[in-house]
């Protein structure tokens, strides 16, 4: 399988090693301006399935017999399909919900076997109005996707500041301007939280709606430590982590030098 | 799978997706104002039970070949109903003990396949009166659970701020309003720390209690580490981040696009 | 093996449904203020060797045959005694070095099965003067273990305030009072870092020792880092936190209602 | 295991117990003021492979049978050599593009068995210059390592200080002063952010290069959050970590004290 994966090169896999590598936007607001996007000079394999992986599938799939179905699940990802999780953290008021929930960042597989991050994770908020006594109708809401760099901006606002956030959906695309998104951040006026505020503005379906939720204090406290917990996978940075190892450096050292081509020593 | 969520859609199995989905309490003390309560018009399978892992069970049982034995633990909690761990963090002071304890989320299995978080975790905290010379009474504690949004007001307090947090144990059976519990948190004279109050007003044993015990800067952070560090699992965030794998995404962006229906760039 | 451990019973396993539970003393400098020190009245198997993870050890010395050999390690411990790891941090400085290293907590198996934190882990610091350029003498050095409290000091601790901690190694031993060791940690005149003095007065050896090393601003925040990511593994929380899975809960909800009988609601 | 450490005291094993042990320069300036350079007095096994770990690569390689194939892949790094996962986070600017990357500890195998941290992980920053509208040549970029001291000082760098690193790549080597490297980080004049400026000067190929990149106030907060995350893995504590189990005690308590020669306790 590794053998299988080291067949395949001689392309440009590692973008930070091609002079002139043309990269999309970046001063455009929401995910143009942080997430490398899809650049077609990478050669990806989006379809790549690990045989191991497809191997271990079919002998539980097809055998019975005990032999071959000793199963250590460490997690709920392991051996089969991930399943899906969904860890929506809600807030509840009187005019509006707001609900806040992580999705992970994308990998491409490299011709080499290595893995790259291709796509930052992000936090998507959902926002519906009321609908009556503690009712609210989800079929009206407005979402909003806050980037890496917006949830640092979260992150860093004092309690007195406030920030502002505009996307477009469509950027880059034929309906590029027919909907606009504006989520601002701005303190209570006593100080005690801050008023999260989405407006959209649709024009395909003639759309103009604003969503208005008070947060406090104690409630952004606790987006931030969530922010502060998941950033570093929306990042992928877990997944580096997860490959440093006591047990393997010995062997790393040895067989792959860790300090390859652009180590600043070698320069 | 998404479609598949929303051709089961007779069912309201994910709020989000029900307009009017009807919600419990969102302004009550304690819990009720902050975890997403069992609504009756959820379907849910508590009662499920894995079948690879059943199957797990049975050969550990019944088998002593060595063909099928081979197990690899990655944690307590593999393989076998998982083990309890008992992690209280206690603080003894001279009137009183204070012991401080999480308590997991709870998750439902969707139809789909899909797991749910459908209560948040929490805090347990435990007030013991001295007794005696180093001595607690533990027969006459009193408990008092912080909901996530009550550990982000800890959290966020201030040197010289107060907090004070209301609980009804009753709220919304036929016992409501018999015993009233109210916790406060206030700073010392000298700023060296903070007063943690439980008062405990039970009409039901005729019971009229209060717990002082003194908290100093020291162990109030040992406190806020330790519920920074809880937080996202009191969530259920890492169970969505354990799901995040480098290795996993391929096979994900092929078969089943993160992003979907309420995708933003999708509206 | 769970039938096992549930035959033995009857005893006060848990010292917080115990009345008048003994416990050490509460007001001593160190550890003897933040551990739950080992009572007499629990009953603990410290001897206990989980058989499942003795049988495999079996099985891997006594046989050969690939079919019972599969294997996953997952981390440095997996399958066999956990290998040590040594990481100590060191702050190297003209006039001596310290290094900071930790120690996890211990755990001990109830009669039931569950699993109980029964001392919480500690820093390590360790002195050691300067004998020439670049050259320590580790033969004089000198240590002093930070318990979780104290971590929480140096934690807060602000860039113009100072800590001071005093032990006794022999607190509650015929040798009381022999050795008296203080660790005082205080901002450098400028506000560029803090100074950490041990002095440690050892009346059995007739020695009387006194160690400086100045910590910059940046090598503290480093030091701050290390300890707040290590406090919730000394608390023994991660180990709860593992035990937190949500393909488990399922499981969980219906065999054994996490909410016990000390759950605020059924009071 | 304390006591077997002490037998092979002929050879240096443990800095920690090695009298009058030579350290590297401990007051120069980036890698070499911190990490524990390889002293040629320290005996490593660097071609260590764990015996265990080949076998288990032998099976997978001569043998199809389903009896041996069982598998529990738990992350990336599992059961083959470990994946590289490239997870450079990126910042894009009109005149300079930045990556951050982290880049984790070395571990050595020591003859007892154990492991130990042999040299901490860094964080490499690599600016590349613009070329064009959204366009970066990568081949021009520069490099910078960033030390856990280093990165220390930035994540303690309030709003509107500044600081500065020196590096020097052949420092100790023949053609020390021929490269130099100073990166400064300097508050934006309206307090929005720091500007990242990285000055190298290469005499070996006449090289005078100065990249800037500005940095929001959000942006640094991402790096603040990722470097939070990522610093416990550079120093290894996360190794030593995930050798705490609560399963694991029990055994350890017996067979081998973890308090052992170097106990304050025991002094």
């Amino acid at each position: 399988m590794m053998l299988q994966l080291q067949c395949l090169s001689s392309q440009t896999l590692n973008p930070k090693l091609c002079p002139f590598h043309s990269l999309s936007n970046s001063k455009g607001n929401g995910f143009g301006s942080i997430s490398v996007t899809e650049s077609t000079s990478i050669k990806k394999k989006k379809l790549y399935v690990k045989c191991r992986q497809s191997e271990y599938y079919e002998q539980k799939s097809f055998s019975a017999s005990p032999s071959n179905s000793s199963y250590a699940p460490t997690d709920v990802a392991v051996g089969t399909l991930p399943t899906r999780v969904y860890v929506g953290h809600s807030i509840y008021k009187g005019k509006a919900a707001l609900t806040v929930e992580p999705r992970g960042p994308e990998f491409v597989s490299l011709d080499s076997g290595a893995v790259k991050l291709s796509r930052e994770g992000f936090v998507m908020l959902q926002f519906a109005p009321a609908a009556g006594v503690r009712q609210y109708d989800w079929s009206r809401k407005q979402v909003f996707s806050l980037s890496v760099t917006e949830i640092g901006s979260l992150v860093a606002l004092g309690a007195r500041e406030s920030c502002e956030f505009f996307h477009d959906p469509f950027k880059g695309k034929s309906e590029e301007g027919k909907v606009r998104k504006v989520l601002k951040v701005e303190p209570l006026p006593d100080g005690s939280g801050h008023f999260f505020n989405l407006s959209v503005q649709n024009k395909l379906i003639n759309l103009d709606e604003s969503i208005y939720i008070p947060v406090t204090r104690a409630e952004y406290t606790v987006l931030v430590s969530a922010f502060n917990f998941i950033l570093p996978y929306l990042l992928g940075w877990h997944a580096y982590a997860s490959t440093i190892r006591a047990d393997d450096t010995a062997r790393t050292n040895n067989a792959n030098p860790r300090y390859g081509g652009d180590y600043e020593w070698n320069r």
